[in-house]
């Protein structure tokens, strides 16, 4: 086959793909808001939430994040979107449950962060909204899984709403729009790697 | 049983737990650049690279991005991140190969978009490189897979690589430190849901 007979080929396959992409594109009309959820057990469940923030602000909309595990960790993220204007920032105190060792005030920490979630969800100002690890809090049962349920149903129309977590409950992945189940193929950390800036930390 | 009891247990169970991650923290002491690959058909796997380049940004990092799609969609990040200092962002011109139809110039877009990311990979100021996309590019064959290894190789020791995309080639899992398989359970889109500024956007 010549050259020319490839690119005509390639032509015509290219012109078919971009048919069917045009019309999936018109037919996907409705403008709503909606619940994305990021579970599993590789990582990107938080950086892909956190990248989506990014994306919301080069849009100008405003964003609120609940982190509902505070560890080691996560520390890049927090110093950097805490820095502007448009950004809610919460952090549930304390940590890992496996540094507190103290259901009672587990709980009592997820419940307060999920005050501050409930505010957001009921601001319309607000365009996005990150729970993240909420995924987390909800396996372990510190927070109502029908409260989260019924305060997300409530919330403004046209709001998204970004979950993260490994372990997503069934209920919540019923009721969301968008899921990823993350999985992990291969980790640094398992061959000795340590925990590094702008990596994990 | 008693609470007090249910307590004691718990945090029994806790300390288990914080034993055992001490202990893998303590033994993960590399510290080294590692290449993480997002892949899957699934949502997340870019923006999971945006969230890394915000948490380095978050540590005062110096990052590089190229993206080797640009399509109609991918423009929030872009706004968004160009306005850091810390940040050097390349867009490989002209969009998607179905939009374009012309697979000589596709090469040649991507070939000057890989010529970005090697100047990139051999600038040891740069802390986190951001290679969006590639897999598509790769999965075409409009790179030379051996090329891309050799450059990610040789790549200053400390330096971190993000690439994304779906498809990613066996070659490039095999010199990966981590990889995620990001799959997609459900998508908005699917339900007749629009791309919308901040989720896709």
């Amino acid at each position: 086959m010549s050259e020319e007979q490839t690119d005509a080929r390639y032509r015509e396959r290219m012109q078919k793909k971009k048919e069917i992409m045009d019309a999936r594109i018109r037919e996907a009309s409705d403008e709503r808001g909606v619940i994305i959820v990021n579970t599993g057990t590789g990582k990107g469940k938080s950086s892909a939430g956190f990248g989506m923030v990014a994306r919301a602000l080069g849009h100008g909309q405003r964003v609120g994040i609940v982190q509902f595990i505070k560890g080691q960790f996560a520390t890049g993220e927090e110093a950097f979107f805490r820095q502007f204007d448009n950004v809610t920032y919460h952090v549930m105190g304390e940590g890992y449950t496996w540094e507190t060792q103290d259901r009672s005030r587990d709980v009592e920490m997820a419940e307060a962060a999920w005050a501050q979630a409930r505010a957001l969800l009921q601001d319309e100002t607000i365009d996005l909204v990150l729970l993240d690890e909420l995924n987390i809090a909800l396996k372990k049962d510190f927070l109502d899984l029908p409260t989260v349920l019924e305060d997300l149903a409530n919330r403004p129309p046209m709001q998204h709403v970004v979950i993260t977590g490994r372990g997503a409950p069934q209920d919540l992945i019923e009721i969301a729009d968008t899921v990823t189940d993350m999985r992990k193929e291969k980790h640094a950390f398992e061959a000795g790697v340590k925990a590094q800036k702008g990596v994990e930390l």
